[in-house]
């Protein structure tokens, strides 16, 4: 048995002596490496912290007290020492969750896979225990430097701050390979002087290639990062309790080797006895312990497919061309026409598609930091000035700027389009990944338009026309998936592309149903018309395009037919289904509706094509169900009946 | 004519010797205390920003160089010195809204009233200013003390300050009675020290009133403050620039006495040439020149209605109680009968009622600042150390906690009670104070349970039900507004209140019309039942009280109608109407229905009584509706003709 496969518990750590310690990280790091070469998953963040996860759990009692993860994916060596160890299905039905999950272990606290929150779910927790006179129970918040970027963290600090005898333990984990790795190996650097780990001449290299960086990206973390790790003060003072904390009255211990087991524990344990509000700042290293990730420095490991541990190759290559690439090129092309067009991202550059626009046109990308709120509000003042900004987010990361799409860019008729990757049914990456809300919550904003394009020249169709509206805020989403081959349509009325007519048997003027098939369901709709066609069911299939505003097309088509289902990879609830639904009664056309989509609860993790198998999202799931709500009507009502083909 | 009379434009400003300005000061502080004290309005901080504004349009050159006014209460001023002294018909239908409005002038730039958006919008323009090469075109933006609470705020300071060559002039109007006076008072104390304006006596006194008022006062602004202001430091660092805005990399000029023209424009001007961006922060007072105001610790003249400009009477006393008061009581009854239950505000104690729950429990209030995300984490960590919070926020406001509410409070089933006041139309505060978005948004977040009462006696016994509920997030919401009188069950199936049932006249067994009254609107839908029985039309009035889930009950009552309608004070669009059509489609329960309420766009202020009379949502407009939604349907499906009892 391996010291690894000894530890049941967090408890099972206390006894160890140190040189157990390193063995036993060392372990850890062989089995990530392992495990998440297999599977895929975030390698290089959990790679960064397994001294400071095994210092954390012998400092501190979980559960009792609350250890909670920001962006929960740099909790598997958390999982690893709380009894879960079976990584064998990782992220997939039936494995473990790629995220804290409180079903899982009662050490898990928050699940939320979206950032910045653990310092407002830590300050509502110590006022919990300060009210209930829970004084042995502490809280410990791990963030990270990128975190701090994003708002909620600071309206949290200027709260956990503000009561001097409510105790809140914040570790930053502040990783060298954050987006700006010069100013966190800097900050590393001073420290290591301090700790003679490391020599002068190396900090002074740092230095200098802190420079070179900053000058090459147009993406850095922002004066956040320069005033946490004392950038813009030099050695002298950065070597003291940094000044932003310090003035918000803040307690600092810091910055620590976080990859020195004795000496997080020390900072812990000192923290621990503090009393009050208090941050303990841990350098460590991203993918610490894996030569291709520790040589890497585009950070190309933070998350990984599963690959070959030795080559990097992945296992599975992909063979297709995804969503988000076709995007990020086509911005590039559009770039070159128009120079108006600019470019936001929420620290996402890359896996949302826009390095190449960076690349090319350095002065028109803005990276932002975490902070999706300012996304959207500098997007309308871009637009006010002059710009047309295109903010490329992940679908359910806009949840964050809902107020500022609403207010900030619709309310003053701003010409930004918002690119909504991810949109819809994301799978492994669970519940709060998942981007089923958009189609919902943007349906109530005035004057917004929102395209889903159902293939690759569809989505350089609609990014095209998206940037020529000036006057609205636009939205074009799609899924995290390769682009399926093209869909020719037959006929376009109004702006609706029909992409297929069926029967009727019967010879009735038009088929029976009308499916209306939202962005990327195109292909599965097709597949249920075909299925229906051959049980006697005429079908007709459209895509809208653009499904908000309703299009009066997509009114008249439907008044044509007996029954119309609505098909889309959104929340059932309040999505373009019930839009089309409420647009027909309010023509006073009583056809029949009903909507396919996602069930209104948080999905558990799975693959994406398992989920939607599940939830009926395929071409016989939407056959079937069609086929039901048809026999359910009466046969005055809708045709099932009389067109029996066989 | 008078001075004021005779700027037209700021351009009006620039001639003007000190001797003019300080006359024109004068008269405009005359106008603001006769025209608001008769129509009602933000009295106090428009007094306070008298000389910073005329200094402003002194040194820019609106519309060129654009000045932004986060939350635009603090436009009045500006209002007067471009173009718009006609303050007869103010807030209401054809007069001067109360906020910046881009209809009324090229000066206005951002006419939304929610806090902390200025920041954002100015890193936006001045982006764009740099890209479209505008090194002409100066940006100002006005925020205020509190505003920096909020986290979309340091999410654009963090990007403000990143390029130094990137100009954006920030203008901190720190007026002394923000809701933490203690630390404005200090820092304003501090700098007139600097400028002799006043005596060391006076220093120490100000120092010793701000200890005792933090420890009576439950609600401070929090270590932002102290920060700003130097509290924490002492009377020598605080005379430095700001070291939190220093280690963020932003230029630091101040304190200055936002009273002296002279100095706030000589600060302006050098902010101007500085070119990147900086800070100018302002000292002033609130309701400086109004002696009530002056006088008054409690800021009582933050927002006034009419009133006698003597006597300070309210020239309309209010006969009735509100909503809000009723919450307030009852929360105070329930918190001695349950000490797990904790109230939140983001930074509106008293207008959302909390006031008299703060004096009760002053160790069970979290005022968190204007940072509703906090609000709705915090609450959520709350939970999970097991208490019960109560958050009350404005409707609106919510919109900026959504991914709150949705990944932090139900993703993690917590049971948190979310109080919406100034649900639906509120009227003369503008498009963007209305609260018409919240049943519809919500209706996406899982296991959410939403409250509408329709009376005070409704309202507390929801409101007892919603702290009942510990797994899951709760809403109850109601409108500004004076309570009605109690509107009393004729019967409770299910959880539905059955209000009144009025005869078929043709004898059929159920009447025609199924009336679901959402809240506040059934008292309306009451005297629209009375004249559609008039017409001959029966109908059954509902109040659902628990709107979301929809209950079961209330689709078995619309299966036995030939035509629902459901009545709203929320938007149209995806609010409790389409949830109902949308689960009586699922029951495969095919009743033609129809949605009044809020029509989908940004309203223009006016009175809410004329708003809800214009789009319909009173006794007669809803008959009227009603009556034409019967007469469009078939007689065969509903039974309009052949009941007609005339």
């Amino acid at each position: 048995m391996s010291l690894l496969e000894s530890i049941r518990s967090p408890r099972d750590l206390r006894p160890l002596p140190p040189s157990e310690l390193e063995k036993l990280a060392e372990e850890i790091r062989e089995f990530l490496i392992d495990a998440i070469t297999r599977s895929g998953g975030h390698l290089g963040p959990n790679l960064g912290v397994v001294e400071l996860t095994i210092a954390l759990h012998r400092v501190f009692d979980s559960p009792k007290d609350r250890i909670l993860f920001d962006t929960g994916h740099q909790s598997y060596v958390h999982k690893l020492l709380t009894g879960r160890q079976d990584f064998d299905r990782f992220k997939n039905s039936g494995g473990l969750s790629g995220y804290p999950s409180r079903a899982e272990s009662e050490h898990d606290v928050i699940e939320n896979s979206h950032a910045s929150t653990v310092l407002g779910y830590a300050d509502g927790l110590a006022k919990a225990n300060q009210r209930l006179g829970h004084t042995d129970r502490h809280v410990v918040a791990v963030t990270g430097d990128g975190a701090l970027t994003g708002g909620m963290a600071w309206e949290a600090l200027n709260n956990i701050a503000e009561a001097t005898d409510r105790p809140v333990i914040i570790v930053v984990n502040d990783n060298e390979r954050s987006y700006a790795p010069t100013i966190g190996g800097l900050a590393n650097h001073l420290t290591t002087l301090r700790t003679n780990l490391r020599t002068t001449q190396g900090y002074e290299r740092v230095l200098s290639w802190g420079k070179d960086t900053l000058q090459r990206t147009p993406v850095v973390g922002g004066p956040i990062y320069d005033a946490l790790h004392g950038a813009k003060k030099g050695y002298k003072d950065a070597s003291q309790p940094q000044g932003m904390f310090e003035d918000l009255g803040l307690k600092y211990i810091g910055p620590i080797d976080g990859h020195d087991i004795a000496a997080v524990e020390s900072a812990l344990r000192r923290a621990r006895g503090f009393g009050g509000p208090i941050i303990v700042h841990c350098l460590t290293e991203k993918g610490r312990g894996y030569r291709p990730a520790e040589l890497d420095e585009a950070d190309h490991f933070h998350q990984v497919g599963a690959i070959d541990p030795i080559t990097c190759e992945p296992l599975r290559p992909s063979t297709g061309v995804s969503w988000t690439s076709v995007f990020g090129k086509e911005l590039v092309a559009i770039g070159h026409e128009r120079p108006d067009v600019v470019a936001i991202t929420a620290a996402m550059l890359q896996p949302v598609g826009l390095q190449a626009f960076a690349r090319e046109f350095p002065g028109r990308i803005y990276d932002v930091g975490i902070a999706e709120q300012h996304a959207a509000v500098s997007a309308a003042g871009l637009a006010t000035g002059g710009l047309h900004p295109v903010v490329a987010v992940y679908a359910t990361f806009l949840n964050r700027a809902f107020d500022q799409v609403l207010m900030d860019c619709a309310l003053h008729r701003c010409g930004v389009t918002f690119v909504l990757d991810r949109a819809g049914v994301t799978g492994t990456d669970g519940a709060s990944h998942n981007g089923m809300w958009d189609l919902s919550i943007l349906q109530v904003v005035p004057g917004l338009r929102i395209a889903a394009p159902r293939d690759a020249d569809q989505l350089r169709a609609e990014l095209r026309e998206a940037l020529d509206v000036a006057d609205a805020p636009t939205v074009v989403r799609y899924p995290k998936a390769e682009v399926g081959p093209p869909i020719e349509a037959e006929e376009r009325i109004g702006g609706v592309d029909v992409l297929l007519r069926t029967g009727p048997a019967g010879g009735a003027p038009e088929p029976d149903v009308l499916l209306i098939a939202v962005g990327t369901m195109a292909s599965a709709c097709l597949d249920a018309a075909a299925l229906l066609t051959a049980e006697g069911l005429g079908a007709t299939v459209v895509d809208p395009r653009w499904v908000k505003p309703v299009d009066p097309a997509l009114l008249e088509l439907a008044a044509r037919h007996r029954l119309v289902v609505t098909v889309e990879d959104n929340g059932r609830v309040g999505g373009v289904g019930t839009a089309v639904a409420q647009a027909l009664r309010a023509a006073d056309i009583d056809v029949p509706t009903r909507e396919l989509g996602i069930p209104q609860r948080f999905l558990d993790h799975a693959a994406r094509a398992e989920i939607l198998d599940e939830i009926g999202l395929t071409g016989p799931g939407i056959a079937a169900q069609t086929a039901t709500f048809a026999k359910a009507l009466t046969p005055d009502t809708v045709g099932g009946e009389q067109h029996d083909g066989s």
